[in-house]
């Protein structure tokens, strides 16, 4: 019989591991292979400059009699490491092997290291496939990456369980508006705007539970501040006394996340100007009528609606960063015409609450109805039809706990954490209305 | 001007805090206050037994004079902790206090203590929001968020960055089959097969990333292993040499999750009476053409098609069990003819391979082609339009450097290390051909 080849021995391996730029003053006199993209390149005649970005930065390196490829493409380097005060680092690679991996074969669409978002946005988001290898590019979505691990790891501190569930549903959670429709088998399904009711079930499973995953809204106008596809941070927790625990729980989050950032970020942080911002041990908080009344008094602001207008979300936290220094302010008590109807009723106003930061809501939370005939009721008072809510309301005739949860808009933080102007920096591949590629 | 009000003062906090039904004997003979759902209860009379479901687990708890509510209610109970041999966990608990949180209003649709999977699978489903509250369901879905858990650690130890990519796209990377249809504003959109060539650009931003998230395969056919919405950990990784340091990279990964699931899951894995599988250092690795010859020469099956057919993979399976004692086997070389496109070609094979367990392929990986002319001249190869795959090609054209990565379905894998026969079981609300809800 056949007998399995021998086990391929691993290929050749250059004799020096590769070293990544940060880690250069580690090889201060030594010889160090690195491999990346030529991020820039200058040709002085005899002297050659390579500017070699890496997944941990860039560093500079110099040589003589190298034609040096197209910039983008992927290189590696094998030189000696010398301090060099004007370089990047501290350190410059005196190139003894300069290797081409893979060239690039025309010059990039734009210029990777001259890059700004203010000049010529749709341009940088039409080559986004190359743009968003740019360093603020990628720094941007390398804080939301560990802004989006601290929120496992400190839910999973807390006991929480991850959940995954469906995306494409036969109904929306909010009544059917803003919904993508899609042809499910021949039957009409719908791409879900948020994962509400699949997270409510879950609380009769596992009490506590998390998401982090994409989800939809088909909002035809284009803001600064909306995504079509954007990743929501979706929590939901059983046996709560009020939302009161709810947001207990989101601010010991929020200052897990801060913490984390604070320790993996700080250059992410500085390259685009930003600053991370303490989170207090009590975030303030302040019912909505309240909020109203106070920035029509202190500032002279009158709110239309029945919630706060962006003007007045912008001044309320102008409010408590002068009285209190928080940048963060939860505004509690919205009144049930500014709610969804699965909002826990506390007389004319419901348990729900949104969190503002720096002058803008990055999360709606609150504790949620877990009676059915309270439910069937809100249902009736918002003059829904409970038919089309049927497979929302079933779950609550056995004996749901009481829960809440809330949101957390992972692009949105991102963006107004960084002060990127425009939410879809804070998405690698955004869509918008007229954005389906790349 | 008005004064926000005093801050709210926190709920009153029952004096006793809420012990875990798991923690009870660390409490022998002292109060304790569970809360969770009321699993079963039995009524003899004088005395009453209910055995409370929490998170953690069952308790049983014994009083006398008590009116139990139905089934699946929330409870809360107040009472003594005393050992007791036959009770689960063998302790039970004399109920002082026995407190309605909130009441079921009639029986749950499927007895959750005494669900069979093979009775009435469809029920099941139908019930899901329900039927997922059962002990060997939730074990399930604990698994796999502990695989999701163990595979988010392992790559962030080794320096990849988790990404989040469309699952709106303009085209499949696949070439357009089994694709659901969507409206974008009027414009014609698919849901995401994978993230392949997303990933694959983001190597050039982060050289190493995975993502988990949903994909979508609009499959007509229903077999116990797809499902036409599943979780997929996607990874993919810059310069390497070959798809040999892919296999090690999930060889390493393998490892992990296992050593994982062995801490934290013994518990689940022993209710589903299946067994952890131990993960050789080096798993072993046949190429398809040995591997299609052995079942041939050794168990006499003749193998159609291109690949492995699924008697062939369970054949090669229990050869590597009984010969290395391991139940995981590469195979390797997969023929272009096996393989999409971008499979990164070698002679008449590629560097593409599956990953075996058990009898059933749980992942696909290989090294990608990372040069534009290669690519396009496999676009050719393989009758493919080069306009429809522009979209793809573009980034090829700027120094994307030699990289390979791998995808594993969640539930897959999670169906099949706990011996669940379905796969539909291992998500928490599927979706197949004939159900779009819940």
């Amino acid at each position: 019989m056949t007998t399995p080849s021998e086990q391929q021995a691993p290929p050749a391996q250059a004799t020096l591991p590769r070293t990544l730029t940060r880690d250069l003053g580690q090889h201060d006199g030594q010889r160090v292979r690195l491999q990346g993209f030529l991020h820039a390149r200058r040709d002085l005649g005899g002297v050659q400059f390579a500017v070699l970005r890496d997944v941990s930065g860039i560093a500079q390196a110099v040589g003589s009699g190298l034609s040096l490829p197209l910039t983008e493409s992927s290189i590696e380097i094998v030189g000696t490491v010398k301090a060099h005060p004007k370089a990047p680092g501290g350190y410059e690679v005196q190139i003894e092997d300069f290797r081409v991996l893979s060239a690039a074969r025309e010059p990039a669409p734009v210029e990777i290291p001259k890059m700004e978002w203010n000049v010529n946005p749709e341009t940088m988001l039409d080559y986004r496939y190359v743009s968003v290898r740019g360093l603020k590019e990628r720094a941007a979505l390398r804080v939301q990456a560990q802004i989006v691990r601290a929120f496992h790891e400190h839910l999973d501190a807390e006991g929480f369980t991850e959940i995954s569930t469906p995306k494409i549903v036969s109904a929306g959670a909010e009544g059917g508006a803003n919904l993508f429709k899609l042809d499910y088998f021949g039957e009409q399904a719908y791409l879900a705007q948020s994962p509400q009711l699949y997270k409510q079930i879950m609380v009769g499973v596992f009490e506590r539970v998390y998401e982090v995953a994409p989800v939809y809204r088909a909002e035809e106008h284009a803001t600064s501040r909306h995504l079509n596809e954007y990743l929501s941070l979706d929590v939901e927790m059983g046996f709560i006394e009020s939302e009161e625990d709810v947001m207990n729980l989101q601010n010991r989050l929020l200052a897990s996340i801060m913490g984390r950032l604070r320790e993996r970020c700080s250059a992410e942080f500085a390259l685009l100007g930003a600053t991370i911002p303490d989170v207090p041990a009590h975030i303030p908080r302040i019912p909505l009528l309240e909020a109203r009344a106070l920035v029509t008094e202190k500032f002279g602001h009158t709110v239309g609606g029945k919630d706060l207008d962006p003007e007045a979300e912008r001044l309320l936290s102008q409010h408590y960063a002068e009285t209190e220094g928080s940048d963060w302010v939860f505004v509690t008590k919205y009144p049930k015409a500014a709610r969804p109807f699965y909002a826990y009723p506390e007389g004319d106003v419901t348990r729900g609450y949104d969190l503002l930061f720096r002058g803008i809501e990055i999360t709606s939370g609150g504790q949620r109805i877990n009676e059915y005939d309270m439910l069937m009721q809100s249902i009736r008072d918002y003059r829904l039809n409970p038919e089309s809510l049927a497979g929302y309301s079933e779950v609550f005739k056995f004996g749901m706990p009481p829960h809440g949860g809330f949101a957390i808009g992972a692009e949105r933080l991102t963006a107004k954490l960084l002060g990127i102007q425009n939410v879809r920096y804070a998405r690698a591949f955004p869509r918008d209305r007229h954005r389906l590629t790349p």
